[in-house]
């Protein structure tokens, strides 16, 4: 079974190795990256909860923020988010805030996820911007990773 | 017809007063106010989605970010929120990530709410905590000046 390859000069490899970084860390391992129109990545990071004390320090929120920030702007129109996990609520419904172009999203999360899943935030008549979404992108090495990480996380306990 | 008065220590109406300076300053007139256990403020804030160019800057995320900084902590058990108007749907679900104890808020907003409007966050299944919610706090007052913001947004166009 082949995976379907992402586009976006390998932003999803990055984000995977993001998330992956959060998890050494000791951070829910999920990471994202912010792409611009031109194909440049404006923002990268993992989850940082744990080391910012902040519970809306997902990966998604911290690189919209440093994103508009870098890019002076309050809406990111035009700039594309690939995350490693299907983005929860909360993120789901600041991308649409951020008026992101595209979304692509690894590994489908049923427990959490806020896109295919949960409120299905995209889905919502009060939801005013709706990004194309394209999820299952490198779905496999996300999930290995991820199943690795609760594994771990398991054994500790 | 009176008007609920809300427990906090005044904490309804300097969410109230953060909701008018953020008008005032050209941003959506929405403010904040978390309290922690004991009644004491930890964090107010409006909305500075303009002014920092941040599209989640949303005046609950800010109080939220920053009571959990001040405290040291990742989640805010024990702790109250009071907001000027419903949470949109990003807050909402920011709200339990960080497990609000209780989440008072003014004027309804049927259009961008996701409290009791849109997604209502907190209904479903995959949402794990609850915040105890108390709509319609001093709503009167709130909706005269949410009213006042959007007179005045139109008449300048």
């Amino acid at each position: 079974m082949g995976e379907t390859v992402a586009p976006g000069n390998g932003a999803m490899a990055r984000a995977l190795a993001e998330a992956e970084a959060a998890g050494a860390a000791g951070e829910v391992p999920v990471g994202a990256v912010l792409v611009d129109a031109a194909g440049a990545i404006v923002a990268a990071a993992g989850n940082r909860v744990e080391r910012d004390h902040d519970p809306t320090a997902h990966a998604e929120m911290i690189v919209l923020r440093e994103g508009a920030a870098r890019l002076g702007v309050k809406r990111l129109d035009g700039c594309d988010l690939y995350v490693s996990l299907e983005p929860c609520p909360m993120c789901a419904a600041a991308i649409g805030l951020a008026h992101i172009r595209r979304l692509y999203f690894a590994a489908f999360d049923p427990k959490g996820g806020g896109v295919e899943h949960g409120p299905r935030i995209f889905t919502q008549p009060t939801c005013h911007h709706r990004p194309d979404i394209y999820g299952g992108i490198a779905e496999r090495a996300a999930a290995t990773f991820l199943r690795r990480f609760f594994e771990a996380r398991r054994n500790r306990q």
